[in-house]
């Protein structure tokens, strides 16, 4: 929830829970100090909890719409769907496929999407269904569309880009606000578009980084989820850079995606709110 | 505040102070999954509060006898007064010094102690007073007499032991329990006790470490506030990781510090629970 | 090669080879600033080298001997085939394979050994023969005996440890000294031996980390190869510690292998010379 | 030493100094990939050596004049002249000169100059002149010829500019071509000009660095030196991105300066060769 601060607000929304007979399990608060705007992410038990599920959201209306908050109410039992789109670069895919076996996060993977056949085989080691679509100029639209008519029909939630080598239009990034998670590979805003490693060699910076960001219609400027940076040298070649870089950028996607997974996420303007 | 976790400990803490007219700036909790154990930090703003601020402790009785918990009251703006000892190295002295010039730590530093004349300069520079013990076998005990004395008499409600070469005895440990911070030169657990940059140099590790923690009657063995590592190669010499080494532990201390003197820790057994 | 300190070494050993017409693609040297002891890895094109690579070793004997030097000749355009040990855990496994899939290291892995049946679908996914040597404290000797047959039957040249939950008797440390890579998910050396995430979260220490070494006769003892660590919090349960240290764990392992594997590694004493 | 790469290169010079009795302590020697550039730094001593240091520049010309090589013969018992440029903050100019006190770099810091009276006694605590040029927009030209003459009667070999708040002119930096070094607070090319920790805070960016470079007529365009990051999050105010950046700069500034001091750096283009 996130509403302009005023007194009481961590009070009434706790008493609200306990009076129900809700035990808080976790409670982050965060007043910004510049623009004094409230945030909160608390986490309850409904274990013994006097209004059944499907009645929650309507219960906390009044406190809701009295604090002119926007809020959202999640079920950590209920796992979310998750499409991911990729490429023919396979290391951001098969590291999430990977954690996923592992059980690090609460989703379920339905989907991937792809522009080219090459990481079908990674696909089917992990059983997940793995669709084409080849993109031109000419296409994209109408492919597009396809994609999220498949999207539909799985019930996906939120996108994975991992290392997708295309832009998505708008079309699909309207339908997926705040749920579609990229990965660039830079430290953003350096080296922003095209082959950021070849501009990071050229400019002989001592450190590369990754950085992964909600997508939004600019390119590259979305709400900053996890950056992560490592040294480099005068003796890494430009292929050095992407060998080190792919390390990078499997590690920041895989935390950005913990975090979304999560819900652990509030977004403000340009900014995101970790709690962890 | 720490006690067992129970239902309603923030709905009653934080509804405690929004009816006596009290803003909650800054609230973060936390329960410890394997023990159950809940710790809490409550900030809140004192300005148009119904409890004046010496009836507080009293007020607050009722609530933590109840929870059976253990707490403390602070009030943000009275400032604790810091001793430092110090020995002959000059870089942990030096660095918080600076820092507190440039009020970085809500402390009055009212006193250095130390068993040599060396630092008297630096303590001059800072203006601050500057008292010398010698210590030797035979004189320990009767000096820190002494020490204690002075401590009282300036009101001191911490300490810091800025590369301080002796081991404070028990009487003194025991007056200041918690209230005491080390720096010991090495990732502890590992090359405890004397010369730490020796053992690593000779143990041939990657990586050299610094911790601070806070001083028990057990050498090293105290609850730790910080860590921080850098990386070190067969190229540095024992001089190197002990030129490298300063900058790591005057940088690890600064941050214990800097959290102490916020109030942001909570220790619990061995552990340190911080609160940012 | 290493020998001791003396005038003249790499003009002589840079004068050996462009007197033959090789061309140096990489020279690098260390002398130890305590002991005295020169270290150089030196790399040149052979293309129009006059000594035939079979004749290269003898070439070299005079210079050698008369340096009284230990020394190794390596050819990058051969392979060094490998043999990797996992038992449960498939994390770094899994990460080796890929990286190696990748192009990442100058290897061929011709054999996965295992004490356990697990992890034979992510040998198959990659092509890798895998056999399974169910240990106990009374077969162990007997079937590393079998192990040791096979390792030999495929001409292994090196053995990397992938989270291998059994210790290796000396018969077969002795015959791969120095070619054999663990992987110990603590910051050597605290917490050497079982449970290290354990010993961890128990000290409350506020980084954790991964160590790769060599493995000789004393248990967690050889060398050290890399190191890392990442920044825990009291957050952090013990099943996040194994969850972070995953991470750590195949990375330091994966750069442990890098180094070895392109023969960067100059082992002296309990230390290594890495040459990057 | 500079030139495009060929054979022979490390024998003949090695082979140069051996002739003349020269042990070689330090040999580092680096081909960039892409451009077949060569280049080499080579350190040895001069007790047996049998050309005497007066005549060495000139022993040395038909070999690099063979080579085309751009190189420098720098004594290693000589120290450097220095001259700091500040104005207001402390944090770099007090790092350095107690870093200076401790006999980290071989230098001579002989003045510093300021547009400001501030840091006047903190130059007196280490008894170093101090002089103070008022700049304006108007009178730049003219003060900073007053500066060149001071950095001249010196004699002055270098210039660190430790969060010096004026732009200096070409007339200065043309004279100390490769000799100014600058700390940026930002992780260029990230951020550049002014206020960039107030950019950092407005983009959300979740680390923040800084970068110590060459200065050049272009501004934040001159080769990297050093760079270094830390983590930042939503917590932190605008005012807390200056309290752990002044960490980083004086840090970055420092690792910098302890290169160039060191004649550790070959500069190539835009590029820094850091041989360590």
């Amino acid at each position: 929830m996130s509403c302009k601060d005023q007194i009481g607000l961590v009070s009434r929304i706790s008493h609200f829970i306990f009076e129900r007979g809700g035990n808080i399990l976790d409670l982050d608060e965060h007043v910004d100090p510049v623009e004094k705007q409230f945030f909160i992410r608390v986490t309850w038990d409904m274990k013994n909890f006097s209004v059944p599920a499907e009645d929650l959201e309507e219960a906390l209306l009044p406190l809701t719409k009295e604090f002119k908050a926007t809020w959202k109410l999640r079920f950590s039992g209920k796992k979310r769907n998750v499409a991911i789109f990729a490429s023919k670069y396979d290391h951001c895919l098969q590291d999430i496929l990977w954690r996923h076996s592992q059980g690090e996060y609460p989703i379920e993977i339905l989907l991937i999407i792809s522009n080219h056949q090459d990481l079908e085989p990674l696909a089917r080691h992990y059983n997940i269904p793995y669709h084409v679509f080849t993109i031109t100029k000419e296409t994209r639209a109408e492919q597009e569309l396809k994609e999220l008519k498949l999207l539909e029909q799985f019930d996906i939630h939120m996108i994975v880009l991992a290392r997708y080598m295309q832009i998505l239009s708008n079309q699909i990034v309207s339908k997926y606000q705040n749920q579609i998670i990229n990965i660039h590979h830079s430290f953003l805003p350096a080296f922003k578009g095209g082959n950021p490693y070849k501009q990071a060699y050229e400019r002989g910076v001592k450190i590369i980084g990754a950085t992964s960001h909600y997508v939004t219609e600019e390119l590259d400027e979305g709400p900053i989820i996890a950056q992560d940076t490592i040294r480099i040298s005068h003796k890494d070649s430009p292929q050095d850079l992407v060998r080190k870089g792919r390390d990078l950028e499997r590690r920041v996607l895989a935390q950005a995606l913990y975090y979304h997974a999560g819900h652990q996420i509030l977004i403000h303007g340009k900014k995101t709110i970790m709690f962890d």
